[in-house]
């Protein structure tokens, strides 16, 4: 049995102007928070595909909380491979209609979903629900034992065509056609978790208006060189000068116990 | 004129518990504060050699503050060159008696002191003290002139001896050379500013014991990769596996403005 948390009234309140409405009014977009813990250098790992365990009890359970506000959590490939996390809800007496449908952005399918993933065993015990699966690949390269083990789960792939997007002009996806395409399932929120890369081309000035909350708990610990790093790529003004490549608006700090968590709005580069 | 800051009694007194003793018992050693900002990617500055204003006016206040409750300031001499800073206190009111003395680490003579340099120019006018120059050079190559510039201003050279030191047995001085050379010129107190090289070798586990308080701003925007970052040199276990550089005890947060000063004590790694 996993461990469970619990969440104050009290600290909940606080959050509560930063996360989605809990009634959708008909016809509105996406809501979009990304979320997620850094250390002060910020660091969200000691090293790729290791999980370092970095809050407090406090900012964990906020976590989780998130999790039960959210209609959808969303993942990189790479954070499902070195984790096999559950992607769920442990908030203590969360039920199935808190749990929030796990999102996995998957490009070139490095996930092979087998029954063993926990995120598929979480599903099947009733403690979670199936994934969606990002990709770039067309139907003809999905193997049908993947699609079948997705399906019969209640998860699917969605299929998005990758573009030349960001600084340097690779074929990425556009965040707006991710989103887009989650809306398109019903989904009304969704919560970008991590890791690494995919925090830092949300962080990119191309998408601060399509992100609506930006919580981040800090851990005073500085985790040292060589940590998996949310910091996104540079950004230059128009004389080629280097400038802050995000700020936040409506700033707050939260003590939770020894972490803090700060809540803002992403505003463009001045 | 340059700009004075005030700085609230009820802000000082949060910081108080966190600061040097007001009055040096006999036969003390030297109070080390270790205090800067950065961005939420751990960033000091944009670019090497290229000042970046991160914090906002509460908190750059404080740094005036804290500035005229210690009785040295430490800088490396990449920092000095690269501002060309005042090193002064300027907290509306503040007289020389409030004036920390400079330091500036610079090992390999990279500062030639001229009466240009804004450090000397404010000690002139009696709005700041003269620095000392903590180098490893011996006294044959230190330049006259430069000896007697510092020396005309009330300044000198103070010679140390670099050891192999930190991770990869480099000519480094060891910090505790610095600040027993700082006590013996009768220096109860010291706060270590900058740059990034300086403040990575202070987070190294070989000094957690002689840094009594750490006193972090941080500023709610992301400077993005490539920025002079503060993060300590990567830590191994007895197993070879990497952990935590750097952990803060007895922490606590404060928000000034739309920045978060946090406060704690370094303890070894576990």
């Amino acid at each position: 049995m996993a461990e469970s948390f619990t969440f104050s009234a009290d600290k909940a309140a606080l959050l509560e102007p930063r996360l989605p409405p809990t009634v959708t009014p008909p016809g509105s977009g996406i809501f979009v928070t990304a979320t997620f813990t850094t250390s002060l250098d910020s660091s969200l790992t000691l090293t790729p595909g290791v999980h370092t365990h970095l809050s407090g009890p406090e900012s964990y359970a906020m976590t989780h909380y998130l999790r039960s506000r959210h209609a959808a959590i969303l993942v990189g490939v790479s954070t499902l491979l070195a984790d096999d996390p559950a992607l769920n809800c442990r908030i203590a007496g969360a039920g199935l209609a808190q749990q929030p449908r796990p999102v996995v952005v998957d490009p070139h399918l490095r996930w092979t979903p087998r029954l063993t993933d926990k995120v598929l065993a979480t599903c099947r015990r009733g403690a979670g629900r199936a994934p969606l699966v990002v990709t770039a690949a067309v139907a003809s390269d999905i193997p049908e034992a993947a699609s079948r083990v997705l399906k019969e789960h209640g998860g699917k792939y969605i299929q998005i065509a990758a573009k030349p997007t960001g600084p340097d002009g690779r074929m990425r996806f556009d965040w707006n056609d991710v989103f887009a395409s989650l809306r398109s399932e019903g989904i009304a929120s969704v919560m970008v978790e991590g890791g690494g890369k995919i925090l830092n081309s949300l962080l990119d000035p191309a998408y601060h208006g399509s992100v609506d909350s930006v919580i981040v708990t800090i851990a005073p610990t500085w985790l040292g060189q060589g940590g998996v790093v949310v910091s996104p790529a540079r950004v230059h003004d128009a004389s080629g000068s280097p400038v802050a490549a995000a700020r936040l608006k409506d700033v707050s700090w939260h003590p939770f116990g020894d972490d803090i968590v700060l809540c803002g709005k992403l505003q463009a580069p001045q």
